[in-house]
């Protein structure tokens, strides 16, 4: 574990017992950095002989290179969305879940990567690929809930893309994927989602540009700390994509239309800025209300534990002294309602206690614009979280119906049915798979 | 994918992705070839010098080659028959069903393979080896239910075995089989089931001969369509041999006897043929009333989507528009009761609609002689289509007690008792375990 | 299978099917033997030039090599006790008892081995690594209930220890381990567990030396049984550890304190001597009450089945004639209550049968002093073999709440409070996490 040269380095793999985290994470850092050295390498060529836009497509709940980095390098950022296989092969719903969205989709995974791939080149985003019905790759494939590739398409573009493309055009009657469904049949007959696409298209013209507004609320997505909590999960379930969902899923729970930004992000700009899981917490995150946590900056960047204990985060005076990985029958019960599930920091503090643990321990802390969460809360605790913030933050907060979401743009508040039955929430009622606009 | 020359070919393993299932197909396809061709040397030297018949010994539930093609050059087909063993690691009862039969085995899964392998040459056929005893192998290892060892040989008998062999003679107090059961004790004492091999045996002098008559319904298995759908599953739990196996269980329960046939199967030999999961329905498969579908005909030999979609059946004015894999947790309910489960097709035709989903959609239409099942029913499911077609069909359909079960031969009727209690039916009372049979 | 001469052995590894188990049970021997010389080799190279005494550690649940062997040439035996990680990773507990002792570890299996180990190396044995926090590889790492340290070392002392390592003294800031805690935190402030440790040792000074007094019960741990077993299980959960680890709690649940022993023990020097499932029973073991089986003697040294059948234990009359393996859920009752689970031999006897199964057969046989149970007890099927032999033995039993444990030495009863709450008995209250003493 001490080297003299740079030579004497192998790769994190093979070794007696489990590998240096340090080491692991300088690789995958390194693995980032050739993908998007590669990507440039292209990039770079390409616009020696054109001046159109380089756009590429990344997936679902990929964490294996910086997106950030390397849309960079792009015009235009795009993606796969393929909600109904995702539901069942990475999301991580439960079976109840799996089974109420089975031809829908996640109500906020779709969104999420939205929000997620429109920061990665400065604003420009596209669907490459949207699932137009049944696919061939998933446990199941299902096809999707009438309405559905209409909604995805709207969901889309409240969230800002230039464009939806529909993948396949045609399906293929041969090959790998010829059970994956496209807007037109292998006969060449109109597939089910044509019609949708037509309607969208039509509508369109109506609703010609919905803008992008700021959001209210940031929410910090950070590759590195992904590839750290990779190399030293310390819970089996210790997942960072997870961790940022589901605080995700919680915001729109309320109601909030919500920027993914990496951790770059100037506070000021925001009501809210929410940097959960951040294996460093820069300087500049501050000059605005941050809440940072569970395991934000309990490491360096070469994830060593700093000196002083963690968190590393200016104006706290507050150290983690140690921490729990919890199983999933094993939660801790917060004072007033909520849990925190999976992880759990015991922490000395002279801040402000905001939050408890049924048995007394503090389990957030605050010190003027910075909060800090001492575990990873349930949907309940995230909640109550975001009560104790919104008076002071000035949001309004929703109790949205569970499966009804909202998206605010420049121009349009757009609303999203993602259940398999009609939803009526103040006043207005959208069916199954329906999609409701009002101008602001 | 292209290729220019037969050399460029590979083994469709070590693809960047998946390989393409026409591909895999084919492989298959040839080893199956391979198997049979191996047989056919040895069995081709051994007839120089020998005109004894020629016998060969299978297993249960193998889909690794085609039986049928083996099977053509034997003159006896044979199989070792583990009816425990088998109930818990291969037939994919539930714990239920593993607590209930254990010591019995599956009530049906013997008799299949019977039917099956009766088919394979001709009709001679023996069991090879037939479990005594507890085995080695399993996961867990029971011991019989007393009378079974007499049961699964009154049923193989019943079936048209000429032979029924156990295995082992003696218990081998050496090497990997020591805890496997013979006939005898490793000291050489007689162990349980020898005294019920006597008891057959006894028996036979009794029941000299009961022939093997035609059934009135016969029950199609294709390897060829095994192959098909392990390329191109669709569906995580899509398993063409579990298919065909719910199908000949429905029949079952319903008090028929079946015959397990080729494909190339002429129909008007039959009351009704099922043939559910073909790759193809070949032109032959007509001239009698047939069930066909789910899947069946949806593809061309080479795995590809036929011009103008399937099911590609004469006849049949039917187009299979999309299909949908269906996780456990979301079968799809039928009009009147029972529901489809793993798969179910959208179709558009201008047949005759027989069966509904609650929805509305047509499950099953038919066509004079041709009736096709637009998915994968469950129990329910079963029961329905056959009572539907048993009047015309000229068809008397029982209900049998779950653990009792009919087999008729040319001069017998014969009752069997899975049960591990007695059984009253119809005025007849089995014991647990019991056999009974009465002449026509 | 048969060898003309040494040279043709190959590993038993790779074989067409599986390899003989009395090969794979010779290579587990050889295995253990080269373990046992290197570990020789280095000691006889150390005594050469010092006499300070040698002493290396162990595991939890290893049966890798024979440790009573190894132990043999070293003066102190030590192992690595890390009572919460073994519980979600070895112990093999339900999710309830998991989440009953998160935080505290199973009741038995730190006594069990600081029982074992102090076997080893005829009576000398430290902990040399004692868990004082959350560590970092197991599936989740919880902290330990307040107590908990300081109960863990004083459960090592009852139990005969002479030292109690804990491991580690600072928590590392960098590497595998930084999530491992230590005495100190990375911060060189003290860890919780500090001041359990100082408490620990301050009263130690009040209770100086405590002795080891013979247990009234000795249990037989066998390595050479656990090779067997692995080598030929026929069911796939019997495990020889967890076998013996039953029969060990069901004795703490009772009260007694335990001496596990190698099979060389002189049975006149306990109350009963317990030897479940041992390859073979030597002509030693007798001259005391000795409970065998199951499985006992049901095989020769090279594990074949023995002349005239198992169980080969001089002065039974007592035949197994076939055995079964059992899943889980397929106990079978004894007549009285409880149950054998996993394992249940068929015996044919002429020794008095002092249990039965609901149904009738013989589950357990007795001749003068050697009893033989033919099966695998659950907890309520050991507590009633126990109560059968307590008047005659002499024994007194008890019935300890669930979490409660006692360990008597030379001069002390010692109390031990596994669980979370408070636990009242005969008068004491102990509360979570609680040690009490008290003079004999």
């Amino acid at each position: 574990m001490e080297y003299d040269s740079f030579d004497q380095l192998d790769l994190p793999n093979q070794t007696v017992t489990e590998p240096n985290p340090s080491h692991v994470l300088a690789f995958r850092r390194f693995s980032s950095d050739q993908v998007v050295m590669f990507n440039r390498v292209q990039c770079d060529e390409i616009r020696k002989y054109s001046d159109r836009p380089i756009i590429h497509n990344f997936m679902g709940r990929i964490t294996a290179f910086d997106h950030f980095d390397l849309g960079a390098d792009l015009d235009i950022s795009s993606w796969d969305s393929y909600p109904m296989g995702f539901l069942l092969d990475r999301v991580g719903a439960d079976e109840t879940a799996q089974a109420h969205y089975l031809r829908q989709g996640d109500p906020d995974f779709q969104a999420f990567h939205h929000d997620l791939y429109r920061a990665t080149s400065a604003g420009r985003w596209w669907v490459m690929e949207q699932q137009p019905g049944p696919v061939n790759w998933a446990p199941w494939n299902p096809a999707p809930l009438p309405g559905m590739p209409r909604l995805w398409a709207w969901e889309a573009f409240a969230h800002g893309a230039e464009t939806v493309c529909y993948f396949r055009w045609r399906q293929a009657p041969f090959a790998q994927e010829q059970m994956h469904a496209g807007l037109l049949r292998p006969d060449r007959s109109p597939a089910p989602a044509l019609a949708e696409a037509a309607q969208v298209a039509a509508e369109l013209a109506e609703v010609p540009y919905v803008g992008t507004a700021t959001a209210p609320v940031a929410l910090v997505f950070d590759y590195d700390s992904a590839y750290a909590w990779e190399s030293q999960p310390q819970g089996a379930d210790f997942d960072y994509f997870q961790l940022v969902f589901d605080c995700y899923r919680a915001l729109r729970r309320a109601g909030l239309s919500v920027d993914v930004v990496p951790k770059s992000v100037d506070p000021s700009a925001y009501k809210i800025t929410f940097a959960p899981g951040l294996l460093t917490v820069p300087e500049s995150l501050r000059g605005g209300l941050v809440v940072a946590g569970p395991r934000a900056g309990s490491k360096t960047e070469e994830l060593t534990i700093p000196e002083g204990l963690g968190p590393d985060i200016t104006d706290l005076s507050t150290k983690v002294t140690f921490v729990e990985s919890l199983p999933p029958f094993a939660p801790m019960a917060l004072d007033g309602g909520g849990a925190f599930i999976k992880w759990r920091e015991a922490i000395e503090t002279t801040d402000t206690v905001i939050l408890r643990f049924e048995k007394g321990a503090p389990a957030a802390v605050r010190n003027a614009q910075m909060i800090y969460i001492a575990g990873w809360p349930d949907a309940a605790g995230w909640r109550r979280i975001l009560e104790m913030l919104t008076e002071q933050a000035g949001l309004d907060l929703m109790d949205l119906p569970p499966d009804l979401r909202l998206r605010e743009t420049d121009s349009h508040r757009f609303w999203f049915n993602y259940g398999p039955r009609s939803v009526t929430f103040h006043g207005m009622t959208l069916p199954a798979a329906g999609v409701l606009w009002e101008s602001k």
